[in-house]
């Protein structure tokens, strides 16, 4: 039962991001004698595993995004505020947002989660679109589709070959993600759309750093990886790195120092991420260290050195799991820590204490490379191909369904499974550069 | 069947504008002697009647916007080439592209349509937004969501009615259509989803010019349109004109010359069209009248003096029909007129002329005001309330078919009717000035 008390009797939670993190935090902060504030700087939660699929036309950009006040409309104790925090005053207890507003917290919680870096080369950004937000998203549609056009209405032979390169930097989940979608397109999707060009004739470079892309799974994944990428004729350009980006060309260097210039129009980046800048703000405050990756290490029990009410969560966090292994930037870390924390607030609301360490629990990772072919790993388990797609499918459904749309979602994936269709091919906002 | 010519023993048609008329003309020019090339500046022909709903969340940019080439996949006379067309040659026979390029032709059709117009006060476009494009209507949706979220986050309760008053500047159909909706998001979507404000605050205000809205209509149902916005709690501002847009405020002059300021952050314009350029470009070099609203008066046989080869279609043009009354702006007239100028181009193709002036055949017309609620003429018949929203349904669900999409629609149509909820609500791009 929510206990009729006056607001200055109910303990004040500040939630800062709306991701996966902060909204699983939020979901458990039910208690009547909490107040809950969340603040997004967008008014919905985005399901960012998807995004990828917005990027190449197969979803629209409200399937995989949900308004946070629709998620939480019964959440009675909880108030959603759309802005971005620019500070945090840990001694006076409240966050400062962009119109200066100052709201106060007993207990506060941020989630603002990671962007993508240009690992200091911002003057790429223009020109080497990263996938983070809807905007970049429908960003990446533009470029990629505006290729084709711009290929079709050329007469020049170079020109075109150059529209129809597409560089992919980048072989972690997102770029692996994307150069098969893109290789979809190509070789399907496009295929009797045009006059002038063969689509098939694109061609789709993954440009990795390491031996092996989805270098993070055991080799006999990465060897399947390889094996279906080298299906869907897409070239992995593996012991590289992508080391200039201009207008009308990268630069590639490879291991042994040769470099390698690449005519392409269409760059796109699926390299680097970095913590929010909120991490280092709050790191450099406390003392608590930064990585490299703008990731602040917090305590075992999420929260910062000196503070017990502030903790950190998910993507701007670097937490060694149990003294160890760093855990890596994903939903269900996020997700898991989120629970964590509003665990914690909830007990310290009814005058306990609950300090036993965060531990994840590992159920597995899984990333979808084309149609029928995904990698997955639960323990030491390895499955893929039709399975590891098929649970692909079967768990994105479900934790779409968390959020909504798992029917429109559905249906569009039956629709682009069948036909192999994208219905969400629009190039929208001004043309690119 | 398609005879094998060479492309020299081809007529080449070049068709601009995949709107409903070009689309209608190019779906007709089916001729394997005929070369088609269809000129769009977008990559998609859009279902505009339904724009509104993008504009007010209901449905996602990509269900009411169809990739052209998909739809014309099967055409294999016809190119599809996405750019603007910024001159004609009626001398050469050519159309110059953007990008330098001219097109040459051998018969040409024109139909790139309307644009929204602010008589002369360009400097109110960014402080209202029409609805004409995509990019027009996610802007909107931006601007009426973003309106409620600073009057959420604002402690000013003058500032807080301000960003709760929403201006429409026209009684048309676009400005009914947006201000149902407009009550629909404030009344229902939203009422649970905001604690410090109550959404059903909020005041819609309609400024028509002339006594009534939907001013084209018998009095019949323009007094039933007027009983409906009423109970749809909009505030029908008659006989009135907006006559200032300033940034937190607009002006609105009464037939009496009264002068009224309201505060309000949110104006959307949906007033006055024009032509778009091509019109009084093609004009000026034949030297056919064009309108006030930059429409060029044509031929019976929807031809320019002079030009038996060059024909211009649907909004962008002033047609007397039968030498009596100029045909609306509407999506049918459009239809009609692209069917025949693609006959007469048929007929052309295999020398035969075809010169029975245009004469267009109304089916009726119908426009919707609310759940429930529409109104529909057709001949001397009035249909009004819940029977005319069903016609409005069942034909508007038949037209959309023709270009995809009907599944998707016809599923967030049902979703937003029996939840009252619109899964499309997000605010995406920059915030609002």
């Amino acid at each position: 039962m929510v206990k009729n008390l006056k607001d200055s009797e109910r303990k004040r939670v500040v939630v800062v991001g709306g991701g996966f993190g902060g909204l699983a935090a939020v979901k458990k902060l039910w208690r009547g004698n909490l107040k809950v504030t969340l603040i997004d700087k967008n008014n919905y939660h985005l399901f960012q595993p998807l995004l990828y699929q917005v990027a190449t036309g197969e979803l629209s950009p409200a399937n995989i995004a949900s308004p946070l006040r629709g998620i939480l409309r019964r959440q009675k104790n909880c108030e959603v505020l759309m802005g971005e925090v620019l500070d945090v005053d840990l001694e006076k207890q409240s966050v400062k947002l962009d119109d200066g507003q100052n709201i106060p917290y007993d207990f506060l919680i941020v989630a603002t989660g990671a962007k993508h870096s240009y690992f200091g080369k911002d003057i790429w950004r223009p020109l080497a679109p990263g996938l983070k937000t809807i905007e970049d998203a429908t960003e990446i549609r533009k470029h990629i589709l505006y290729a084709f056009e711009q290929a079709e209405k050329t007469d020049d032979p170079l020109a075109r070959q150059s529209w129809l390169t597409f560089v992919i930097v980048g072989g972690g989940p997102t770029g692996v993600e994307l150069a098969g979608a893109l290789s979809e397109i190509a070789n399907h999707t496009l295929k009797y759309d045009f006059r002038r060009i063969n689509p098939v004739d694109a061609k789709i470079l993954l440009v990795e750093a390491s031996e092996n892309p989805l270098d993070m799974y055991p080799e006999e994944l990465t060897k399947k990886t390889r094996e279906v990428l080298a299906e869907l004729k897409v070239t992995l350009v593996n012991n590289s790195k992508v080391t200039d980006i201009l207008p009308d060309k990268v630069q590639i260097t490879s291991k042994d120092g040769k470099l390698h210039d690449i005519e392409t129009k269409t760059v796109i980046w699926a390299a680097g991420v970095a913590a929010t800048p909120l991490a280092r703000l709050i790191g450099d405050k406390v003392g608590a260290s930064v990585d490299r990756a703008g990731r602040i290490t917090i305590e075992p029990n999420l929260t910062i050195a000196g503070h017990d009410n502030v903790m950190l969560i998910g993507d701007m966090t670097s937490f060694p799991h149990q003294g160890e292994r760093i855990l890596p930037g994903l939903a269900p870390v996020a997700m898991q820590q989120g629970q964590y924390a509003a665990k914690r607030i909830n007990q310290a609301a009814v005058g306990k204490s609950f300090d036993e360490p965060f531990r994840y629990f590992d159920k597995g990772s899984m990333a979808v490379i084309g149609r029928f072919e995904a990698i997955a790993q639960v323990g030491n388990w390895k499955f893929s191909g039709v399975i590891a797609w098929l649970m692909w499918l079967f768990i994105h459904i479900l934790m779409i369904a968390q959020f909504r749309n798992r029917l429109l979602v559905s249906m569009q994936w039956a629709w682009t499974f069948f036909s192999r269709d994208r219905s969400a091919r629009l190039i929208t906002g001004e043309p690119p550069q």
